[in-house]
């Protein structure tokens, strides 16, 4: 069974023709997807060339003829590519235009590319194919980016900075912690799309129009042929579901939503206010008269692309609900959303990467911020707790007169005396200094995971080791 | 203040330059908008005839130039319309690109329209003409639905059919009476686009890069100029808002929503087992071989468009949560979003215009339909509470009898006779049988805006005139 | 006709029933409404009592009859309101409660009540109602909060602060400007809740279960007691569609948006490296340690809402997806998704009015950002144009030029000489200094709008007229 | 570094007191969390359990306090299971809530509790122990519907069903394979979940506020201890981020987009033109007047899930949106947002697999179906290309040919005599009647994964095994 046009025009005369009726510009509008599905042309040619080859193997068409349609495929991509084809909107889709194609060029064999294949597997297949292709680029995009932020975070394992919550300073952590907080998300984000490959790694082709068919064809060897793992168990399922889609989209959400932040991090610190970091001219637009303007248009870029690629997942989840079995018209409009999502992921994660790679910390500007508000505080009431055995409520009574103390006289904790803090509790000693100072603070957060420089350096290396 | 690329190029070097580095071609990508923003045009070419004109009636330029400036533009737009125009990526905008072009065509007054004038207010100006333009579209296409629901619920007025609650037979209603339901959907529409349009329609050209100017200009004027009803009153504001655009979208994705009902039933109503309507062979495709498949493609492709329009309403939602004042580099993105939902929008109305127009319904289906599954019986149950005065709960229990008693014997209501209409409550007279039967059924539903013919003919003759 | 649970219990016998298994623990968690539609308590019975009256009015129930349900109705409410009800799971939703509770009290009569009604329109026109209160509520809210901002800007209406694009400084803006552009975004809000509020305003009381009646009711009577301008012309459409809903959600997501704007402003204000302002101990939490650390908690949540707000309308409109008429029962979940949206835009909006009322600008901290980075430079070129009448790219040129100077001096603009400034352009003259200057500079800005303190004032002048 | 509320309240005093002002009723509305968080109960005190066993073998608390304060943890947890604990919403969450009870019980060992630890990392680990529970339970109610469509498919592996298209009938398929699709797509699902669940598994206990600690505890033994497979390695990250959580929404949307497929073709299915289905009565209501009117409502509300589902997705993906580093309070809006997405899914699964348990397939009316509108076309031309050697596109004409035939002469093809086969193609045999019959169709269709009935059992024995 397959799918045809309402058109009795000749230029699609292959159809044969039940329908009286011409097919008007505003159905062809409507209708005709090879506007935005020619970009799956790589991806069908490489299917039909699997299924013909398949088709002789199984002796359902002679070698002759498959060795042909191979061949005139070859052509066909090579006029593609060459920019030299011409797509035609009367056929409607990129499989009739290669087909109707490769029928010029090597004549009657051509028609028998269709047998025990409909449109309905074969766009499964192409458009699986496709998404396939980016999770392996979106992979190569976030690895790159993996690096950009490791090669930050080892070159700056102990410059101190501010750790905030709340946009308020919390306690000082390092630059190059930060950067590794950025690197987990990632990983697990890279993680996520190689689950999302793994699990679409199965072959529709096959399922023809949706119930399979009685040619005596090998799916398993056209699956191994397209490098999938397996063919799909269901038929019906095969042509039906977009899954596969939806997943990709998901974590492309979550990944956007990560680079939202580091984007926002990079506008917020980019300020004249924060000035914690100073991006590339490559990355930035100025005003011609204003040399201190830096616009961070590329993060401001970054930041916006979680809105268009949920977006996107919004549109095809939407799209796909309460669709009842097995292919309706409506997920022809799956693909142009995915397509805008990759494009959109893998410009973010290279333009990310390249600003990352680029960005010139302010050391000087981040250890003052860190050493600003009392930050180290915590690990006053911290050795309070485990050099006086104070439980840590009491702790925190003590830590809040010393700082009021230290407010009032306009000074910074370190530079209180022994006898103002015992004046606080008598069993404070000269050791306690060892814990204020922000270098002392983040040297001393040697919990796995923490921030001092040893736990960052170690992180590093083994992230390192994990990408290498 | 205006914003600048960081590109020492010469093609870009009205900018000045202030950055060493070089664009890379991913910052390009990335940053560029030419690709997309080309599609206003129109809109800043008119914009900038209006600023010039205005600047010179103040006597800010001479005019002169102002003359220059204007004649140059038209000869640009030509160019444009006339598909001659090289629209340059390196030039980044269709702002930058119409003066660069303005400024090869008329020399050096070009470079006095940017006077008072940033790309800011610019390409707020652009963008507000443009979402204006599709509100004006929408209301067309919408009217021009109602008018083909309209022609339907005139001709089928009293076409009895199931009303249907839950996908199950409910009550007799009339063809003309679900075809007015549309209508009064669709008018809402309509009034939400014209709400839209009143509230955006204030101009924000003249607030400049975003504190106004010290130029003496006339913002009355350009916004006379421009069909706007008054200058917008704050410049902040003016540059930073898109909300005008996110009132299109939600508009539009509530139109959507409609349009994705009826497309449903058109859907369900012409499948081989309800058999409900015909589509026109303009707005289905077939197979080949299998002559009663009409697939109802515009249909489904249509009930699709809701998910593509939301979608992009999400998206330019989350691309302005959160951002400060005033211009983001996010808000790049606004355009896309907008574009695409209203070309999806208004070809959905034309597609949907065409089937609605073209459908014929199968009066004998649903007329079957309708008297099926015992449809009458709340006349039943409302008759026994009017006549013999019963409560509303008592009258359902003896309908539920009376049904009973119809069902065992494998009749309809109609068919019982007096006799055994009595043996379930002996009150029962001859006139009851007045209210049995689908034809009784909807003739008696004469509440106001109920499903009678006559409720039905006075609606679309009230509907009628309002649109003409 | 009445859709009626499958439950044949005593407690549910009111039903009558046709269904021979009991509904199961899992049936009745997905199926009962009464958990959430219990908030619907008091626009239900105050349209039974609409409806109760005008049947008596009609002659179709008795006024003695109409006398009791109208009194009974009274007592239940009372006991809602003094949170004496027992509301019963089994019972499924609020208005079988409320009636079944009405049985107990005044017996018989309380069967009439449902006469010429269905539980399609009353949910329909108890939700309508609902929905316009919140209408009502949140135009209040927002008035509340224009308020507080006009008092903002009044105060401030000349207090320099930098105006930024991109979050880096471009020219200085008055304090009270800055207000006042939130004072456009929330009056256009306002507006859009009016216009809502209108275009729901028609009541689907008399719809029936989906054909309307044919008891002689008067619907435009029904319609004037609950205070709707006109019944709704279409009953299929009354209870089908909830496009008020929707339009309602539209609403409060651009307002949420808004409100994530200056909560995101003021979260980054707040911040040690900007210190604009100051808020109020009520709306943040600290540290009991670290003095300084003031976590602007409420800005917080409320620039989250706009997630919750647009996740409930991406909920709805996906739910009412492609539903062929008229109801069903996926249109249930309509109610949680409009309560909590509501909900949360009237804390937000509430928690923002205390915020804005109580907040303080650090008037220092704003002027000397709003000085820095040669933040005049436009001002510069500007006078260069109007006085010298350089075209604007050439005005451009000079700037940079003198920019480069100061910067290359360490100085700012105002402080470089006539001579220095000559050296550039020799026809500058003293008048030039005039300009300069941050305070020079937003008095300059007289175009309507602009951030002139005059054009401020005179915008708060207006409004404040507008609100009395 | 502890976040504290702004409350001089003697019932919080804990916290100490920075703040002169009250904290009053809105801000109290929008801040606290304990109306939602308390469904945390059972995490968080099992958390604390942990790290109390932790610091004491680390020798950071007495074992003799640890003791108290784990005996007194569970004394504070069978208050809350018994419902005789009283929630305070003065003391913000659940766990100041817990905290402050274990004092009333235990006294001032349950001080030395919140030693090396923050609410932050806190809050982080109570939330993923929850939404790791939820992976479980929703793999369990996945797994319990995968066994009902298995049961449905192997008792129908070989009934007759049409294969639909766009709602039309292309091609004969059977009950089993129809079933199994489903098998399909909730197997991915059920993978998607326990990918998510691995990748969520790794504690952030220990993160401390944001920088980890200089306690010497021990990560790896309270990880071990809450059956996670080891520690978080970034303390930014790990009371930052919320991808897990997104993780969970994003595979829950996919399995309700799912649900919400099957649940549109029960509410199709169910419908008096199609018959396909009869569901049990105890998941529709009826009419009490309406014998016929079996309202799916919980098919319906099932396929309202996926709004509701999606709804929360979108949500949190805002929320998250350009939050810079590390905890903000914006995040707490987590929690609510999973916890309805958990519950609706989990009910909708409950529901179907219920539904799909009891519904009874109508094995004329599918049969009848499949056989309708010549839907063995494609064997026919199936059958000339294996057997005649015709291209594919020239079998499809001579199809095409004896379809048009049979229509003509009022039978399907195979009532079509032999002669009037030879009579389009001279060379069809006896043997092309093999094909036709819907029978003999879907016993055709070998192919791997295809409809006939032994690939279908064989698919079914497979997932039997693998659910074994």
């Amino acid at each position: 069974m397959t799918s045809a046009p309402s058109d009795t025009k000749a230029s699609n005369a292959m159809w044969g023709g039940r329908f009286t009726a011409g097919v008007d510009a505003i159905m062809e509008a409507i209708n005709a997807s090879i506007g935005f599905d020619k970009r799956l042309a790589h991806q069908d040619i490489t299917g039909s060339r699997a299924h013909a080859a398949m088709l002789a193997a199984q002796g359902i068409i002679t070698d002759k003829d498959a060795e042909a349609i191979r061949e005139g495929l070859l052509t066909v991509l090579s006029e593609i590519e060459a920019g030299k084809f011409t797509f035609r909107k009367d056929l409607e889709d990129i499989h009739m235009n290669v087909e109707s194609r490769l029928k010029e060029i090597i004549g009657e064999p051509a028609g028998r590319l269709h047998t025990a294949r409909s449109r309905n597997d074969q766009v499964a297949v192409d458009f699986r194919l496709w998404v396939r292709d980016q999770c392996d680029a979106t992979i190569d995009g976030i690895e790159a980016l993996l690096r950009a932020f490791l090669a930050q975070a080892e070159a700056g394992a102990d410059w101190v900075m501010p750790g905030f919550t709340h946009l308020q300073t919390a306690q000082p952590v390092t630059w190059g912690h930060h950067m590794m907080a950025y690197v987990e998300m990632l990983a697990r984000d890279l993680s996520r799309f190689k689950d999302a490959r793994k699990r679409m790694n199965e072959c529709p082709l096959g399922a023809a129009a949706l119930a399979g068919t009685s040619f005596p064809i090998d799916r398993f060897a056209t699956a191994a042929a397209l490098g999938f793992d397996r063919p799909t168990a269901n038929s019906l399922d095969s042509v039906s579901d977009r899954d596969f889609a939806l997943e990709y989209l998901s974590a492309a959400s979550i990944c956007a939503m990560h680079l939202s932040r580091f984007a926002e991090e990079l506008v917020i610190w980019s300020s004249a206010q924060f000035r914690f970091v100073r991006l590339s001219d490559r990355w930035t637009t100025g005003s011609s008269i204003m040399p201190q303007k830096k616009n961070p248009d590329a993060a401001e870029l970054i930041r916006a692309k979680i809105g268009r690629i949920m977006g996107s997942t919004v549109a095809l989840f939407t799209i796909m609900k309460g669709l009842p079995l097995t292919y309706s018209k409506d997920m022809q409009e799956d693909k142009e959303q995915v397509f805008d999502a990759a494009d959109s992921l893998l410009l973010a994660l290279a333009a990310m990467t390249g600003m990352v790679t680029d960005m010139a910390a302010n050391r000087e500007s981040l250890e003052k911020a860190a050493a600003s508000g009392f930050s180290t505080a915590t690990d006053l009431a911290d050795w309070l707790v485990r050099s006086l055995n104070l439980p840590f409520r009491d702790a925190h009574h003590v830590t809040g007169s010393l700082v009021k103390l230290a407010e009032d006289k306009g000074v910074d904790l370190p530079d209180l005396s022994l006898e103002e803090m015992q004046s606080q509790h008598p069993g404070i000693t000269e050791d306690v200094f060892t814990v204020l100072g922000v270098e002392n603070s983040v040297r001393s957060r040697q919990s796995y995971g923490g921030t001092a420089p040893d736990q960052v350096r170690a992180q590093v290396a083994r992230w390192k080791e994990l990408l290498a």
